[in-house]
């Protein structure tokens, strides 16, 4: 704010001014300008780039679309990010929270010669400054916003929130990495940006990189005034010191000589620099000693700039320059007000573009000497297109980890503890690019066999009842499921891997953040210069069936819903319903690319189906028969017709469990019914080959769902969804589901699926419902059935835990 | 943490202690002996309630369920605010976090005899006692958490993150309530709970209540440290500071004499108190005066103690009591462990029942002194029944907003902006019950009429050039999604009404928000002394088709999805097709009690159809056949059935323009089709009868859709949704979906339209290609649409903008 002291940066400025020549400040600010030239001519020329001619309506693009607020800050940094990685050599990545100030990172590509180096036709002359300037929010053309088709970035930006936590995932295992993160004063006030400074407290400062947080306050959001930067400054200097930052301050308002700015904030740069390489030399220093370190302050900028400098002061009399009326096109209707193409005119011209650009259109080459070269071009890193880093997982055999399965349905193992152990051994092989992420849940979650050779990351304090709590370590744990998301998503984003495990309803608090994810990877494919990354993996755990202790809000499955409204190129859901197959399908995600792979699987002990080499096939199929459960070829006698009275499908652990006793019930009591079971671990698998890559063919949806037989299918989550995904079938109509109708409360396992229908009892009385002609007897058995539900409810309300006939149940044949 | 200095605290300790005399402080430790036993009793207990004889097995609860850990801090505070209420007669609600904390929650309602009135089965004796302790946790009984069924309680606290958000919200405009928020120092690592503590700029001393927050450290989540236990005590009160407060410190180490410990804990909680009263005081006298006052620094209190605090001190040789093994059941497997069985009596004993219970097991007089009277009680507070203190919304009537419509198709407004008159009449006539919240969005989604008659909240820094920015407001604005749904949560749930307005793709930050509320309204509704609330009302406009502008990031139409997986009579969606419809629902909205409304609109001038009488009959019937665009009785030749040859459908405002000037096309093309154009305002009047209170039966649907004749359905969101909510219908493999089919960029209007192939176009050709037997020329037209979407992209490409012809269109007959 005007007037605000700046004691730090004053201080140092003095000594910083002495750094920063007169003619150093003016080439930077020569930069500087360039790219707020082509930020300008982005959002507003069709034509005539260089203003070789008066500026016409006709070269003025019809819609004006485009955010200028925050562009001119965004360059001033870019600019000064420049000459230090010059002068220090660093490596250096540019995160940008205020993605809407894409006009800004794509004229900074431009500058560096990367932009036309990916899009050739974008040449560095004034026809390739004509179509970069044209090509911008325009149809065809590319995103108003920061986004995958903008070299250097690894996040759009357009759903704020998330800068501070992707620059600390892109940070981790990268020791050589100077991360620049600029955080906009809108941003600031979201949850996960506000929880995201707390970072710093898994950031090791001698195995890790740096991040350098630049909170850029101008002022003002669409239409109102920021949180940040109102608020008295020593009260802001107080948070971010309680968030355990040592802030430095720069500020330049409305009036200040540009070149005087330069020198403080090219100080305040320097100084942060300066500490950042202090700090990581003590602690590299200390661990090489095999001495822990405690956790720095590590440096940040406060750095208060007018919303839209540069840009007019006033239009219609009405003050813009330094207000939120900068945020998206400060002169519109340019087209038809003769004055404010005037007005853009001398806004264009007040850049000096002549001395920036040659006759052709080029940059200056004293200007482009001031951007580094190749690689250590930001628009360039390779962290910012992280598939160029990737490397593949060194992965041990997963059918290692096989459990013992001699006869199905005989013996239980936790699935989550024995992928613990394959996690385990993938962090031994994989010591710098893979991480485990969650909420507090990775001993919660039976995970705890990766603390045999790993540590929980913590930087904070230490206490001697600790366990597995460490300066380093792979496993990252923090209550915040956008912490978790936000920093796996920095990580893959910039080349390496990881897994994500959470409860399953909770995991709907990054929903919206799954969403961008997955729009960034779909664009990205279609990008040819953007390689593939490593998917992101979710273990989801802890699931609905088994919150019967935590109640109904920890019963949720509907993150499958959510996801499957993505890009099916893009999206992968797995239900393994025993821990065999759960192994199989972890390998399979941890190798693949470019996915967001959602595994739903239980954590309690439950039975076991399949070996290891029955589960593979299974997997590979993505869904099949189960002959060992199906009764339908047995029937030899004449007139059948090798097709089963009814389908039984299952997805999910409990679901199968279930379906499984109630074909245990119908052979006891309707010992003449012809069964299927068909279980599916692939979800998408049901859809139709047109929908979805998974997808199955209609012939062999008809071949194990039959054309005409009744299926009960009981699945995992909301019941709806299995239509949605098999409505095109021809025996559509005789698929009824069971799943969660959304009842729970706190009591036992089983009487949650009895609760939402889903319960072996109520599968046969769907079979009796459903195939016609089974008598009389069909009828009582229906009864029995019914009358089965009343007893194990009395005896649960009784006991307070499910009779042991249900919870001890095995696969009897 | 042990040894920490507090300064504050220590201070005033001294000063408190004299106000505390022995004999007050050994009532209130007896008051939190009882809590902390009936605590132990519901997680532990089956019977033998008060030990009166020796402790066995068939006591103990086959499974044991719930959480010790948090439950005697909670028990701690709740019987020092019970003294500060009586002391100070104040009208108090106790919002708690840990919401799995709920055997303290309950256990204090008991104590103060709400429990036995809402459930009077839980008598205040032996044998209510017993019930008490049994139906924990227990099948048929309550849940472990705190929940909609616990007396006094606004949230559940399950999923954590948004207890001082529902705190502030219950504040609001609630002068003389004290709300004390107890932040678990897990849910201080959220994100939405980081940016909560901000919400102290949004609360008027003048005119809003208190928020007390009280950040209990007990060091530990699940398995691990917290984050804010384990940052030097200078830096957490740093960020206290730089949050805005003035916080006190108080400890409890496990040694320490718990009379000390209550000396302390008062002494604090009185200066809070008093600071409050300091606060508001002056804040209400410069109101009274007509003065602005600068914001508050509003007290908050780190507590910290022992996680487990008087549980055991360990188990096995391993600390237990004051680390993470006290988060649950500390003693596990006590049936077949006699020692265990040892252990628990003992420390039950600890709590020396026969001097909190007299023989029939009531509470002695003297303790049940110590609780407030009545309606003071926070478990009877009437702001946790906010039904209790609604009132009815004074509306004005929304027909007299109406916009004349002469014919339909041929004029524009915005919707949004006539809602925007409405809505400020409703801020008029309601000045003190109403609020309207948004992420700096009132403006941008065309609600600005709100500002002639109010302003946004604000109580930060004010500027000359501000607009609209004032201590008092029924706007508040903040860049948070988490904290609108939350502060507007609380707001509700205490009994007054609102309106959150939204882009639509960042709706999706809430969504797990939005799930805990449908619980909690769903599992209220069962439950007979919680009154009904005002529903939690969603615009969401900046919606898919509109995001032109912004692009890919910005679009997605999900959260429809996401709201119809919860429970049907909680949920309702509208996609009013136009002005007069969007008045007609949002005021039935706003009169609506104990719903989520999802209302998705436009904000860009857009066409009207219904006049408002027309519109009143659309929206009662929630879809019907449009005549004015069709057809289909037009046909009086001999030989017609009376059916369509097509119906059209369409859903939300942008699919209704496409589908009506496809109609158009058909028209002029293909005069002799028979069309008849369905529109849908209500999306779960598609639904069944059976599956959802607005659905309509077979035959009306059949009436509407036909029995088979084919449908083409112009959807506002992902397609699939259509079918999800149709396929149990008779003409449902008739039924084909044009929708949202996550494509998009930055573009023109028309352009995102054709990129999902929602446009005119693609539905006429969907037209021929369903309609048998149209002949030749149906082929030259289908190739004639093609060329036309051909002809439209090259101009849109050419020009940046859409060609007059689409983006002029009006309906033409």
């Amino acid at each position: 704010m005007p007037g605000a002291m700046d004691v730090a940066a004053t201080d140092r400025a003095e000594s910083g001014a002495a750094s920063l020549t007169d003619a150093e400040a003016a080439l930077l600010d020569a930069y500087w300008r360039a790219a707020n030239y082509l930020s300008v001519g982005q959002i507003y020329l069709l034509d005539n780039p260089l203003l070789r001619e008066p500026l016409a309506a006709e070269h003025i693009k019809p819609r004006l679309l485009g955010h200028w607020g925050t562009t001119p800050g965004l360059n001033l940094i870019y600019a000064h990010l420049n000459r230090v990685i010059k002068a220090r050599d660093l490596d250096m990545m540019y995160v940008i929270g205020p993605g809407h100030g894409g006009p800004g990172i794509v004229a900074n590509a431009y500058l560096e010669g990367t932009y036309s180096e990916v899009y050739p036709t974008i040449s560095g002359d004034e026809a390739g400054m004509r179509r970069l300037f044209r090509q911008f929010s325009f149809p065809g053309g590319i995103p108003s916003h920061v986004a995958p088709e903008t070299p250097g970035s690894i996040h759009e930006g357009g759903e704020l929130g998330y800068a501070l936590a992707h620059a600390y995932g892109a940070a981790f295992d990268n020791p050589e990495l100077v991360v620049a993160a600029v955080v906009g004063d809108g941003e600031a006030e979201t949850g996960p940006l506000a929880a995201s400074w707390h970072s710093n407290k898994f950031l090791d400062p001698a195995r890790d990189g740096a991040v350098l947080p630049i909170l850029h306050l101008n002022g003002y959001k669409i239409a109102q005034a920021t949180l940040l930067a109102r608020i008295p400054e020593a009260e802001l200097d107080a948070l971010m010191r309680g968030y355990g930052y040592a802030p430095l301050h720069v500020t330049a308002d409305l009036d200040d000589d540009p070149a005087e700015v330069h020198r403080r904030f090219a100080a305040v740069l320097d100084q942060a620099l300066d500490e950042i390489a202090r700090i990581q030399r003590a602690a590299r220093a200390s661990a090489a000693a095999g001495e822990d370190v405690d956790r720095p302050a590590w440096p940040m900028i406060i750095m208060r700039t007018p919303k839209g400098w540069t840009g007019p002061r006033a239009v219609d009399g009405k003050p813009v320059e330094g207000t939120w009326r900068a945020h998206q096109v400060p002169l519109t209707e340019v087209r038809t007000h003769p004055d404010r193409i005037a007005a853009l005119a001398a806004w264009l011209a007040s850049y000096r573009p002549h001395e920036l650009f040659d006759a052709t259109g080029r940059l200056r080459p004293e200007l482009a000497a001031l951007a580094p070269a190749g690689r250590s071009r930001m628009s360039a890193s390779p962290h910012a297109n992280g598939g160029e880093l990737l490397r593949e997982l060194a992965l041990p055999d997963f059918r290692d980890y096989a459990v013992d399965v001699r006869a199905p349905g005989t013996t239980e193992t936790s699935a989550t503890t024995v992928l613990g152990a394959l996690l385990r051994d993938v962090i031994r092989g994989n010591p710098s690019n893979f991480r485990l992420v969650g909420p507090d849940e990775t001993a919660s979650n039976r995970l705890g066999a990766v603390f045999e050779v790993t540590d929980r990351v913590w930087e904070g304090s230490l206490l001697p009842t600790d366990e597995h709590l460490a300066r380093a370590g792979r496993v990252m744990e923090v209550l915040s499921e956008h912490l978790c998301q936000g920093w796996l998503e920095g990580y893959l984003l910039t080349g390496r891997h990881g897994l994500f495990s959470c409860y399953e309803a909770f995991i709907h608090i990054v929903d919206s953040m799954v969403n961008q994810h997955a729009k960034w990877l779909k664009t990205t494919r279609e990008i040819p210069w953007r390689r593939p990354i490593a998917s992101l993996n979710y273990l989801l755990t802890s699931h609905v069936w088994r919150q019967d202790h935590n109640g109904f809000s920890h019963q949720d499955p509907g993150f499958i819903d959510h996801v499957v409204n993505k890009k099916a190129e893009v999206v992968r859901v797995y239900l393994p319903p025993d821990t065999n197959t759960l192994l199989s399908v972890a390998d399979h995600c941890l190798r693949s690319r470019d996915y967001i792979n959602v595994i739903v699987a239980g954590k309690q002990p439950a039975l076991n189906y399949l070996t290891m080499d029955q589960a593979i096939a299974h997997c590979t199929r993505g869904l099949g028969i189960w002959d060992f459960a199906s009764n339908d070829h047995d029937d030899a006698s004449p007139g059948a017709d090798g097709l089963p009275d009814v389908v039984l499908a299952c997805a999910g652990d409990v679901p199968t469990l279930e379906t499984l006793a109630a074909v245990d019930l119908l052979r006891q009591h309707l010992p003449r019914l012809r069964i299927r079971v068909v279980n599916v671990v692939d979800l998408m698998a049901l859809q139709s080959e047109s929908e979805h890559p998974h997808g199955i063919s209609d012939a062999r949806f008809d071949a194990l769902f039959t054309a005409d037989r009744p299926v009960i299918f009981a699945y995992h989550g909301y019941p709806w969804l299995i239509h949605r995904l098999t409505y095109r079938r021809a025996n559509h109509h005789n698929i009824h589901v069971r799943g969660y109708i959304e009842e729970g409360t706190t009591t036992t396992p089983f009487d949650m699926v009895m609760m939402n229908g889903l319960d072996r009892f109520h599968l046969v009385a769907d079979v009796i419902d459903r195939v016609p002609s089974l008598g009389a007897r069909a009828a009582h058995v229906r009864q029995l059935m019914m009358d089965e539900r009343l007893r194990v409810r009395a005896y649960t309300r009784e006991h307070g835990e499910d009779p042991p006939e249900i919870s001890d149940w095995v696969w009897p044949y």
